[in-house]
């Protein structure tokens, strides 16, 4: 292969960052803000009310729960909450911007528990809240009132895996990046990747409909998910955990509980379609001056990389100053930092020489058509996981940093940075938004690959005024410009007031239709999803 | 690069190859026997009563019908049907195997049409079936009494193409391979492909999750389906037509309505995400003399190709007999025909030197290891084509031999010849098996890709005993061994009556809940799917 010019600097740049990359990764500075003192849901929505016909838990409902559960997988405390007790955890949701007061927590171990729980709870008008591992950001995974938290963790057992299908069957409590571990060493892997890996769980992926960093290539949970075993309100086990790519049988059922967020049923297991983990996988970073750069280049990759690319996720300057500081970072940015746009693009595939050749060939195009001004490759496994912690570590940076909010937004590549533009200006010119202003740090970063932005501000406390100021903002804008208000991050509570801006009539009309086939005591995760009428 | 020796024998293979295929493919026999008397499907199932709630057609229902379609859009036709009738192909399915006796047929050209219709035959009591390219196989697109037809064909416009997402919008009428031609042009392609391409729709695609050669690759309808445009039995427009790829406000209703075989709703548009058309295709036919060879082969093609691989078809020596005598055949078969196993493979991808490079390593370790006994590799479209084509026209090639059987099952690759054989047995055993016998040129074929096996078999008449017989071994085999009885062609009429073996009560409760929920007149295609009570 005869390199050209371009080509070659992006080798060197290769080089270059061979010896500057930090080496052990990235240290995560402990925030203490997080342990600050989350307000009720309720008293930020004071709107809420809690359902009449809930009973609340008794003495005898406590008792029942012993004979179903050992004394280890019951947790009651009915003390008050603090930032440091057992409870708190569970009753907080992962932006520490929801906080319910549930005082019972279940472990169930298998499903005929499951099942024991749910047919006693429907009968007695008890709400539950179903809970993976708490990372969902809508509010979805934690109570609003006092619902009965059943958290699926101890529900981990990975039940079987072909390695001539790559299908696996497990329970849904097994944490994403555990069941990632177990198929590596079987040269699978698992089809969706998100930064919240090491402690969500796969019913929360499924109950969410997960779409996370590689969705581009390898599709959503719809195409994936092969089978369900739910666990419906009135006890009813529902074994469809079909390990069989193809089953036209009647309806699909299993469609309809992938991103109902746990309203529907329980989802206690997943049958998943794992793809052969690549021989070859690359990641590049590229810098860029304007976002139809990136539009550019992403263009060019579809065309270039085609069956090889894996990922295509941007960000703005803005991440990463603030990646800088919330992660408390003394390393230097790998490439060129004073651009406005970085990409983070992935290969994989099952040869490395022809994965290499391509992307040699894509790189020399973008810095010879002049829409790249900088790029490195990374050289090993480490420094591809470095390259992707700057992208990956965005949210956990501004979280450091205070309160954050943070949005999910599907739309057409080319009005991402519109939105964020319309957003800047807006709150500028209301004198809302800078540094020691109501809103700062205002950044977006996103997968591009399936036209997913996100976008992340602090603000400065937690007055639901302010929340529902920029929430109205975005919200119309996405809607006006035909985007969807939650691309990946589901509804949970944090957005349900604003699905009957979003949804016609006759698409709540079937939502509620459905919520009252399958759940019609109303007692699966009430108050979120659909709006109460 | 260094050939090995047995590389070099693959390339010879090619030569010879490139000199004896047939230049302008297959000639299509006419076969007479198509044009027989189709018994009515009701005298083949007695069992089956009309429901009594169903009003017969009016004049009244006809005046309403031309206030809402132009005369022109109505089929009405009391007469006596026979084979030659205008009205005969509505009333029959593509195998000759049901016959219902409907008199109308409306032909909607818009959305608003749908809508009127449907809600006068709510109000009114009339059944309807919605019919698309009529390609279906399990008599679904077929009424079973006098159900008015709406047939899709006249809704057929490609509403919106975006090129940068390859996003299509069009209507349910819109022909598969008028819509790949389309997206052909602007360098997209239909991410699924099906021998009955020409005839069927995208309507009828979706409402009956088709599956067809490439899903291994570009996985099912319900990955790659954006969004829906539904007319509910009470005509609610149902406006779903998202072009997102990721959109998680609230329950992903449109999922329930894919493979619902129009029993929920009627499927008027489809948005699609369409993938990037290949710059570099191939296909390659090799010949096995055992089944674990193909196994063997489709293994180390996931390992080899991995990313490329689009497709991985098996047939066995019957099918290719059957063929010959089927499409009135002269030319010779392009390998040696005295293998019992053939595969053929097709890679996709972005670079064709790569891809090249990719199969002649597969192809040299295949010959090496044995595994192999010989194969060629188209060298251009037209080749390429007529290697399909051996596979692609057994259906159409064993239909031209008689009446015929054809099933759909999904079950673990490493069964799929073990049904075969105990198939075989069993009826040879019972003398049923064999020329001039009940059953005749029993074969199989299929999808190893996606663990999907197709078995056909002629027999000798009507006899809906003999029909059963060979349902009832089969469908209890694949059942007993936890396949699926219909992996791609759905229920139709053809297995509702199996349905209650293959699915839990608790499953067919909630379908049962959800039928009641959209249609609880039940007129969308009533006697179909779901099985009655």
């Amino acid at each position: 292969m005869i390199l050209s010019a371009s080509t070659k600097r992006f080798i060197r740049s290769k080089v270059w960052m061979h010896s500057t990359l930090p080496k052990a990764g990235f240290q995560t500075s402990v925030a203490s803000w997080n342990r600050r003192i989350v307000p009720l849901t309720t008293s930020k929505r004071p709107e809420l009310k809690r359902h009449n016909h809930f009973k609340q838990i008794s003495q005898d409902d406590l008792d029942y729960f012993r004979t179903v559960l050992s004394p280890n997988n019951i947790l009651h405390d009915t003390t008050e909450q603090t930032p440091g007790s057992s409870f708190w955890p569970l009753n907080v949701d992962f932006f520490n911007l929801y906080r319910g007061s549930s005082t019972l927590c279940l472990y169930p171990t298998n499903t005929q528990q499951v099942a024991d729980i749910l047919r006693y709870c429907n009968t007695n008008r008890l709400a539950v809240v179903p809970q993976g591992g708490n990372t969902g950001v809508s509010g979805g995974a934690v109570p609003v009132f006092d619902e009965i938290i059943i958290n699926m963790s101890k529900m981990n057992n990975i039940r079987s895996f072909d390695n001539i299908s790559g299908v696996v069957v497990v329970d849904g409590g097994v944490v994403l990046e555990a069941l990632d571990q177990y198929l590596a060493e079987k040269g699978f892997m698992v089809p969706l990747d998100l930064g919240a890996k090491g402690s969500c769980q796969l019913g929360g992926n499924v109950s969410t409909n997960a779409g996370g960093l590689r969705l581009m290539r390898y599709g959503n949970m719809h195409g994936n998910v092969l089978g369900l075993e739910i666990v419906l309100p009135d006890g009813t086990i529902v074994d469809n955990l079909s390990t069989l790519r193809k089953d036209n049988t009647g309806y699909d059922l299993k469609q309809i509980f992938i991103g109902a967020e746990g309203t529907l049923g329980l989802v206690t297991g997943v049958s998943l379609l794992t793809p052969q983990r690549p021989k070859s996988t690359n990641v590049v970073m590229v810098a860029m001056n304007t976002f139809e750069d990136v539009q550019q280049a992403f263009k060019m990759a579809k065309q270039d990389l085609s069956e090889i690319l894996s990922a295509f996720e941007f960000w703005d300057k803005e991440s990463i100053d603030v990646v800088k500081k919330g992660m408390n970072l003394e390393i230097p940015y790998p490439i060129a930092s004073d651009s406005k746009f970085y990409a983070l693009l992935e290969s994989q595939g099952s040869n490395q020489e022809h994965d290499q050749e391509k992307l040699d060939s894509y790189l020399g195009r973008l810095l010879e058509a002049g829409v790249a001004v900088d790029g490195v490759m990374a050289q090993d496994a480490k420094q591809m996981n470095a390259l992707w912690s700057w992208r990956e570590k965005i949210p956990e940076a501004i979280n450091n940093l205070g309160a954050a909010m943070t949005y999910d937004f599907a739309m057409p590549v080319p009005l991402f940075y519109k939105m964020v533009n319309d957003s800047k200006k807006y709150f500028e010119e209301r004198g809302l938004l800078g540094e020691g202003k109501v809103y700062s740090n205002l950044l977006a970063f996103g997968h591009v690959g399936d036209g997913n932005l996100h976008i992340m501000a602090n603000v400065k406390d937690f007055d639901p005024k302010i929340h529902e100021n920029m929430d109205d903002f975005v919200f119309e804008w996405a809607i006006k410009h035909k985007g969807s208000i939650t691309a990946e991050h589901g509804i949970g509570i944090s957005k349900v007031n604003y699905m009957t801006r979003c949804k016609t009539p006759a698409q709540l009309k079937m939502m509620r239709a459905i919520k009252d086939t399958f759940d019609p005591n109303g007692i699966m995760n009430p108050y979120k999803v659909i709006p109460s009428q």
